[in-house]
């Protein structure tokens, strides 16, 4: 089942300029940041209401951001819920349609175990479920 | 100052069927509707780990959500910061260079009054600030 709001991510095209906006000018406190190799991601954290936001950027001008940031430029980039059992989830939600960008979970930051629904089948939202760890 | 994170919005295509989706399918409780007559918006209240999801529509097929459902699509919206004092959060954004949509505060859901940031000044990211009534 589906536990909480984990993140909203945020896709940024200048790193340090991301980190500036929101923790200096908009005053949210960064919690840290940490480079996801699996992903091919740096990632900051801004912990907020429950909940945190996530700047994300291309590590090393690699992985999958560069070309989402190439085609749709930087902003909102996707939803994650933190969820109890991955793969059950996505089995539940395989079940009543939904699609996963890859069969199986992979490893995420924070040692999460994470899955993304594809958005053409959930109203155009890109959507993690992430597990963390026991 | 912001105070903490209001909500995440999310265009939807189908109102309804948006709610289906984040109440039925994912479990997020639906705390309620409301019609904003300023901002001719059908709007959604999903409560989750101390922020909310709002799923947007135009209201009677009018709004400024017509044209950005059309060129867009349905997806991810804007983020929107809840604030003490929106004309004061207006003054000091625009002296560190960020732009607004409009020169003054307009009326929200809820008895707010808002404000959105220009995505073009924020990053990609089309941000509302919204001041609560005392």
């Amino acid at each position: 089942m589906i536990l909480g709001l984990d993140h909203i991510a945020i896709a940024v095209d200048d790193f340090e300029g991301g980190i500036e906006r929101f923790a200096k000018d908009f005053g949210i406190e960064l919690a840290g940041t940490e480079d996801v190799i699996s992903a091919k991601t740096k990632t900051a954290f801004l912990p907020i209401s429950g909940t945190q936001i996530e700047l994300i950027h291309p590590l090393n001008g690699e992985g999958p951001l560069v070309s989402s940031l190439a085609k749709r430029g930087p902003g909102l980039h996707h939803l994650c819920f933190r969820v109890d059992d991955v793969e059950a989830e996505m089995t539940r939600l395989q079940g009543l349609g939904y699609r996963f960008l890859s069969d199986t979970p992979s490893p995420g930051a924070h040692g999460t175990r994470i899955a993304f629904i594809h958005p053409k089948s959930a109203g155009g939202v890109l959507i993690e479920l992430a597990e963390h760890p026991a």
